[in-house]
Parts: C-alpha cells; sequence; structure tokens
C-alpha cells in the first residue's frame, strides 16, 4: 500500500527524536501502511559477553519498527505507546548488518496488535533471527503525548 | 540464600564483557543465589520520542539481571543464553535511576525460567515499570560459548 | 484487602456465566480486590498425549483467575477481555487438583496488567507448574458487553 | 512439503491419545512438514461469560496445532512439550468453526519456535483472530514420554 507522504514525514521525524535509534546507529529504511523497516550495522558496543548484539539492542529494533509501522496507521493527533512484546530469539545476533521489519496484524482503534521480525546480513546471505509479537497502544492527545 | 564468592566473581566478569551495558551505563548492583540486580542512571541519549527511556533499554536490563540470575545457579562450564522473553510496559519509563531485578522461578537443568521486575527511581520514590518473564537456555560447552 | 461484597456477587454471578469453566470443572474458591483463586480437580478427559493436563486447560485456568482479578477492580459499569497472556510452562501439570492465583500488578484505567500462578496439588504438597502474564482491557458498556 | 506417511500417522495417533482434543471437539484436519492445521466447531460449553469461546480454549487449538507442527519434524524417538506460549487476542472468538494453523518458524535441535494463527469462520468468510508464538522442546526418550 502506498503511504501518505505527510505520514512517512510524521512517522521520520518522530524516529529522529529517539535519541536511542540513534545512539545504536539505527535508520528508517522505509515506512509504508501498517509496516516499517530499520536497519543497524554491527557494533562491539553492542554486544553481550559472547560477542552477539544483546538480545535487549534485537528487540529495540523490532519495537521500534512496529511501534512505526503502528504509527503510520493511527490517526494524525494519536501518539504510539508500547504495552507489551514478546521476543523469541531464534539464533545468536551475529552478522555484518541487521534488519528488522515491523508489520500491523490487527489495526484496532485502541489497541494495535504487530508482528516484528529481525533478520542478520552477512556475505550477502539474510537470516532470521528473532520473532516478536507487540501490542501498540493508540494514546489521544490529551495524554499530552505527541507523534 | 548466600553465593559462593567464585560464583559471584564469575558473574560479575561475564557482565564486565558485556559491552552493551557498558554502553547503556549499567552496572551490577548484586548478585545471590538465582537473583542479580542491574542498576542504570537515566541518560538522554536512551530516550525514545516523548524523553521517557527507550522500552528496549529497559528490556536489556530486565533480561540481563534475569540472565545473571540464572547463570548464579549454573554448572562452572556453562553459559546462559536467553531465548526468548516477554515484558509489559506498566509505566512510561520516567525517573533519574532504573533498577531492574532478575529472579530465577524455576532451575530447570536444560531451561531456567525467570520473572524480571524494572523500578524507576525518583526523588527517593521507586515505582515498578516493568514486568518481564524470560526463559534461559544452559548452554554446554560443546557450544563453543563460555560464561 | 477486603472486597466489596456485591464486587464479590458479580465476579462469582459473571464466573457462572463462563460455561467453558464448568465444563472443565473450575470453581471459584476465593476473590478478592485484585486477586482471584481458581481450583480445579484432575480429569482424565482434560489431558495430552503424556496423560498431563494440556496446556491449553491450565492457560484457562489462569488466564481467568487474571480476568476476575482485574474485573474485581473495575467500574460497575465494565466489562473485561483478555487481550493478551504468555505462559511458561515450568513442570508438567501432573496432580490431583489444580489452582491458579491471579493478582493485579497495575491496575490501569484502559490496561490491567496481571500476573497468574497455577500450581498442582498431590498428596499435600504444591508445586508450581506454570506462571503467566496477562493483560485485560477494560471495556465500557458502549461496547454492548457487560460483566 | 510433503510429509512421508509415518510422520503423518505418528502426529494423528498421538493427537487421537490427547482425551482435551476430543472433549473440545476438535481434529486435525491436516499435518505438512512443519506444519498442521486444527479445525473445532463452536459449542456453547466453550465459551466465557459473554458467549464467545474462551480465550483458554482458542490456546488450546493453537498450542496443539504448533506442538504438532514441530512434531513433525523430529526424530522418531523425541516427543514434544510446550515449554511457553503468547497468543495476542486479536478479536472476539465467535463463528461457527475455528481453524488454527501451527507452522515451525526455526526447527532447533533442542528447541522449536512456532508461529500459530486462528481463524474464525462464518458464513464462508474468514477472520483471524488470535496469534501466537510458542517455543516446543524436543524431549528424548530417557525422560520417559513418546509420542
Amino acid at each position: 500500500m502506498t503511504l501518505d507522504p505527510a505520514v512517512e514525514k510524521r512517522c521520520r521525524e518522530s524516529f529522529a527524536r529517539q535519541r536511542a535509534m540513534g545512539s545504536i546507529g539505527a535508520s528508517v529504511m522505509s515506512v509504508g501502511a501498517g509496516v516499517c523497516e530499520i536497519g543497524m550495522p554491527f557494533a562491539p558496543e553492542l554486544t553481550q559477553q559472547h560477542g552477539f548484539v544483546h538480545a535487549g539492542v534485537i528487540s529495540m529494533l523490532a519495537d521500534t519498527a512496529c511501534g512505526f509501522a503502528a504509527l503510520s496507521l493511527m490517526p494524525e493527533d494519536a501518539a504510539v505507546l508500547t504495552t507489551e512484546f514478546k521476543i523469541n530469539l531464534l539464533s545468536p545476533a551475529k552478522g555484518e548488518r541487521f534488519v528488522a521489519v515491523g508489520r500491523v496484524v490487527r489495526p484496532g482503534k485502541k489497541l494495535m496488535v504487530c508482528l516484528g521480525e529481525v533478520f542478520a546480513e552477512e556475505g550477502g546471505r539474510r537470516k532470521q533471527i528473532a520473532l516478536m509479537t507487540a501490542s501498540m497502544m493508540v494514546m489521544d492527545t490529551s495524554t499530552g503525548l505527541k507523534d
């Protein structure tokens, strides 16, 4: 589905305000209606004790991809907040680059349920390393939040 | 329960090799038999678009606290790997300091199930902001991993 | 905490309308403010292929205990609906009797987060066999639902 | 992928020993390599207080579909045991008939990660009502379990 350029702009600006994304070197690769792709190169400062990227960093990518997939379908005056997610770590996060794809599975008015997949890329090959399901709450502006 | 000093030393050394923990400013506050506490001060570079600490960073703290709680009960030649976790975000992560407490609920031989709680501290008050359940796999040394 | 008798009555009447609970032989043991206990004797028609009670039946108990724990804290004109839960199965469900305890961890206005624990009882001993976290949505009467 | 008829026979026999599946009126619709479909007609004795099928019953279907999807890829002397699952309930479970589809996403030697989807059918239309992720442990025969 094509996305209204204003919605894409809004998602990219909201992403730019996520300082945590800049800190891990992540960037938005694409945003569509109900879908978002986020990429991040490997960096040694993101690793756990065995040299793989920390599961929490992988979660950040997947959670953010799901959050923007959800935001792309929300009314202009709504903000998005993750209420819960679950991640299955399928393989250790080793690779040159990581890509998280978030998709809205159920675009509810109050809650959106998303599916996130994270892939590791190395030497031109891509392998799925994580699977997430997440709930995103649609917050109205009366909460003081804005996206 | 008191913990063998050798086990505590092993957990703290493994933590020190987690570069991601250093990157977010986290440190081990305590390790006991089946329990671990990790602390982290607020930092603006860890925030999402609304100025709260990113849910993925909160997950990193809880996942790591659970991982070391599990490692503290594992045989000396075993390594720990998270296979899955789920986190419910109870309140936005705002505060001066964040503390994650991980506890082993079921110390199995192959899988350990842990409960993680994350608290935000501000002005001397402490509020729970997240609840995690996690599965930690006991990896034997034949995998090449070591903790 | 003591519970208003009218609230307890409401929870017990709502439970009585859950035909699935009757079908598996479950009954409410207690309801308090934000907590509910549900019991069920073993029955061979609830088993999976190894003779243990099916994980889905254990989930039914825990989900229902969490749901009524949440309902006990909701306004009189609200209905409760589970939006998601996760269960870790700690040990096979064998025993004479099973007890699920649900507790509200975070009593939000729109979402309540609950922790559920299921125990197997055999020969006077009690063992925890499952751990659940669940999100319960507070539905208002405009949805047509009523509890 | 086509499935060895011996593997299909083994899955169907194991299913037939699941008395809980008979109790809710469920049956195997198909088993393939790493995929399984289970169907169940609506029945009033499976409902919760609002007249929808209980979330725990929907979980039973999805968990079982995931379990047999996993079993279809396991060695002949292995048994399957669910260690955890998480389910997002996308819409109330109302319909004439329910179908759960389980698929193996990651066929590990010790753990298999599965994705489960549940659909409600009514008047010839099909709507997804639930999304599950689950971990299935590969149990060897030394545990005394057999499938």
